[in-house]
């Protein structure tokens, strides 16, 4: 069965792979998805990628998520620990949310240790780099299956 | 170049797959090996499977562990919030350790949102049931690629 | 005197009505609205609404709102918790704002027991479901009541 | 269908209209059972009003509420902060209780920030005068309107 | 020796055995004092029962408690948390006092999982239905025949 | 001019003199009452004491008391800590109170460091036994006499 | 019904009897099996007593417990107040679990006041001395016929 | 019996008079210190005043007050909330000294609310204007003679 | 060296000038440019304002400003206590920002005291009205003339 | 008209330019009062500089300042974090008080975050090394020239 | 009179003198007693040391001292900030033990800055490196010395 | 080589030996610099004592310290837990200072646990009396031969 995935990011990760590429790497979201297309070639999968830098347009974002995707990998930056606006948008739909962080959240300042969207994430993936959505895809498939399997 | 990947599981987790089993699901940590095992059959690796309810035995664990494994794949389970112990013992050790946990522990009780390892551990995957592991091995596997192409 | 009353309402209130309509019922903003003009057919009143996923937007809605409206019945939704700029934009305007609440926010998680607006709110309705809006306008009409009687 | 509405309140109550009128008002809590009536005289309602500066008799009336009243209009005064044992009695009554405050409690000293009933209320009313006891007679009526409606 | 036992109940624990029988259990106040004087037919002990909604009544009856008593058993209900003067009633008797409570207070909502009054009494025996008190009348006896022996 | 002054005693202080003398002293408030009077002999002064284990009588007495009272010496004891009823009782009234402690509160448990009342009150005088009374009764004939010289 | 009740310990609690005996008690672990053997002697019962110092230790004998237990009465001493894995393990088993203190651990040290483990427990006895083992075991007892008088 | 009495003042209490008159009073230490004597000429008393806005002299005052002194009167002003060394300094010397303060510390900036000092002192006076002393030097008064009688 | 500097302003300060001019002041945004430039004019200096009430579009300006500006003078009005997402823009630049505040944001409500900003700019200014800006744009001169030095 | 400015400096400032040069530059005291001379050579002002270690000292100066100066631009140092003391004797004077700090203060350790003195300055200014000191004369200034043109 | 030390060590310190001997010193704790017995040569002195991971080997460590020891030198590691059980263990024994640790720990993680042990240690030497133990046993035997002095 | 050690103390230290003797022990200041000099007798050590009330002046100590010191022992007294800016002195300077106390603070009150100094000392000795002082120049002086050794 063919899947669609969102993959959704939050403030500031347009800048990546332009800005301090020796912390953050040298990719760009662009790139990023090109490496998930590869990676996942041989899976019947659709990959698209938003970004916004708004927290409302991530509300609305995923809102409108499910018309077209199956699930999201969402790395919602700064908002992670300051919006419970995403939250409630990530409560009211009902497909999978996988929440991915380029970096170790929880080895950095402590108001990055809590994530308010976490309580309403199938899961969370943090600390791998560019290769965190890689593994958020890999979880949202396995999600998936299991869940055919279930049915 | 083959890799050695310890997967180290802390206290209940050899309850896995007996108890409880629609919420932790049908499968014991055996099970999971298995699983995984032939998940990767085809890549250059070797897996083994040690746990113990012993914070004092994770501790020895994860100061032998660099004798033979290259990564460790780590659930601490509940000493994941309590054990300075384990924190130092990752510390103390230079292979990479990734922490797992079956279910989403930022959506379970206070007690259970902070982890006391993440700051010493390469990233934490989280939620995925048993295919936390298999995305903490894939996880470990990437970094070793990484690692190699920047040699 | 005729009475321009504008319903302003923040991020994901437009899924109202549609989403998960055994917790939140069957009534739309729009619904609500027509609801409301109903309910108050045989007073001088114009009623708007406008909904906002943006907390900008949300500013510059409150900055606005004197130009046409005599009062104001917000429900800021999640933004209630951690909005200081439409604090501020509230502050900053002199007609009066009555919060409206759909739960009862103080029944839920703790991060919503407290309301950053409250403190420059006229009150705060929270509870009654679609009905909190009625309350807020008669709420409003008395208040208006109240300050000619008192000139 | 008939409906009886008990208006409760707590200490200091009985001063109302005596004492800082240009701050409380200038109505007792009989005028404003008087102006209750009279606002709802075209409804089949029967109101009673009682007050008490005892926690303890508090207590007492919600536990011997239902024995006459349909709902409860609430203004615990100062033990809408302290008091679980009205807390437990509200939770121990099956008829709605709506929690009315003369002031808004949400923009004064911070210890008038929580209520410990609100979690056991229908929902709660503050800030509008002695109009809040109008408007929670009226939430308590639409209360009931729906509730049949739904049978 | 004989022994006089008072069984002093503080509020909402009139409604006991009337008002949520599968949680609190169909047993009342006089029912379970018919229990113990069954259970205890066997002792030379007389027991009273003695129940208030008044914190005021409570401390009165502490004060007294020491004219015909030789120990109580308290179930303060909700004052457990909130009151110092019970507390400090507690104390200025000489007399042992026993905590009892019907549910486990420490796995209800924290703000019950702390007693102001343990530490002024003899000990605490918290969630074994109406059979705590039976254990708490256990424990007096178990006492007085100590501190006997130690005479 | 005379002056009325009413001594009001909270919970406990009823047991006064009888109870653990060589800690609170062996005066009673009838013994304090009659110092009091000795002491204040040649003033034109009348005294009058009231008590009660009840936060409710006691938020009455205060009421009540400018009907005959030109002052109030108030020791709350146990409700000085928890009673924000009491304190608005006295923010009631317009007659000054004046806070006086057996013991020194601030150096006890640390529940009893924080008074709700003081803030309402003229001032607070604790940790002199019995004489805090005496000291109480002085504070307000000097705070009348600084009114009248000030007319 | 034969009813096996384990009696589990923890740290420190071999050293019972032996040291401290004004404050402890001059009774080991044995003497208290032995009494509570004694006193249980006309109940079809069988009592083992097993302690351990190591908190993995503990944990295995809660999950062995139900190969032969009907019940556990644990002590586990300073793991109370620690031991999230302790926690675990009594949620993991079925049968149920009376946590009992020999102080009363809510007039102590304010780091003994909370339990980690009181919230999978039947109920907590604390205060008692040895003779809060015979208490806990005596509300297993009671619990089962409860349960069995269900059936 | 004679007694010395000194009267030890902290920082900026060197002003007192001088500056903001309409808020703390027109009279100067100088002045009360002369109102002091006049109140108690005839007592056997002598008095003496010191102030200091230097930490380190208040220490030094104290430690050198037993030379000559039987008690202290002390308003250490800011430092009150401050300073453990002059806590230690109280806590160093036997006689008996009292802490005094003008305005109401308890009803002003929650950092003012708590004394450092408090738990080393007989007792603490605060709220009655420059009138404070004069009840701080009368509580020491009466203090001596309590002792005396005593002996 | 010419320099080019941005002014940038958050939420609610469109409304300067306007709104509540004995508080902040009679200038609008354009006048405190106008002002800036006037009083910078002998200098070789570009000035630009911008201004919203959106998080994600100061989040974007701040990541474009290095394309035409060498530094920011920044007034984040609310978002300066709530957004990481605008510290996290700030971080991501290299061109210096300078933290701007009309009012004592250190004298006013608790939640404005701390900065989410400070930590990733040159410096903090605020308290100074309009002229805080002007203040800001000298900062940043200054900072530049003393780079150059270094070089 | 000719102003007076007292430049103060609080612990360890008597250091600068000596130690640290790296982090604290190389000017002193002295150097910085000759920048300050030089850059305000065209302005009617006189400069005075005055340093102690001693809280008291400080008080005292701040004390004295309005006999001479027009205002003070102030380096509290390190009681800026720590001295009630100091900002009362910032409140007990009229004339402007301008904090500086040559290091951002909010981008250190968390107990240098606040500012007890804040609350009483004219406005604050920290993290622009040496020339801290030159912005606040800049600010007092320009507070004088307001001042008079309202006049 | 000869003297029996026990040196205990905790978690993880089996690895000195093996990991990252630029921070933790090229000693093993073998060599360190070594050094110690060097050290200590000329004094009638035993010393043995004793490591664990194990929590409860700790405890069981500390319990049996007294049979041979007269004075322990403990670094707790990890443990010395968790465990209570620990705490328990050596207020249950009455030779003196000495708290040491490698690393000044108070200026470490916050986290690491305070010890469960220190209330029931002789005292506590930190920072020091290996040159702690050394310390540690010399305040051990200068203890001895004035504990003899004084019989 | 020839060490010279300042031995520094804080307020209230001027007093040991003359007051508690049996608390603080017998030993003066002067004592305690004479056994010193005695117990190191046979190293080339020079000792100078220094002692303060003022804060002002500890500071001034440590920065004068270097010019004759090559390190020193210093017991801040109450100045260990409110004195940042002697923090700042002793980071300011680049000889070694070991902080010594002669109680053990972490067993005292809670606002005596932790040290503001020790995060800016090589380490810290509290709880072995008058010893502590020896043993802080005993650590001192190995540190010496330490370093020495590294060169």
């Amino acid at each position: 069965m063919k899947r669609n995935i969102l993959i959704l990011n939050g403030p500031n990760l347009n800048q990546l792979g332009q800005r301090e590429p020796e912390i953050y790497g040298k990719r760009s979201l662009a790139d990023i998805l090109a490496e998930a297309e590869r990676h996942f070639a041989d899976r019947d999968l659709e990959l698209r990628q938003q970004q916004s830098n708004h927290e409302g347009e991530l509300v609305t974002a995923l809102q409108l998520a499910p018309q077209w995707a199956d699930g999201v990998v969402f790395n919602a930056g700064a908002y992670t620990h300051t919006s419970i606006a995403i939250r409630d948008a990530i409560q009211g739909i009902t497909i999978p949310v996988v929440e991915v962080h380029l970096s170790n959240i929880h080895a950095r300042e402590s108001f990055r240790h809590s994530s308010l969207l976490a309580a309403c994430c199938l899961g969370q993936i943090s600390g791998f780099g560019w290769r965190s959505y890689l593994l958020g895809i890999e979880a949202l498939l396995t999600h998936f299956d299991d869940a055919e399997e279930a049915n």
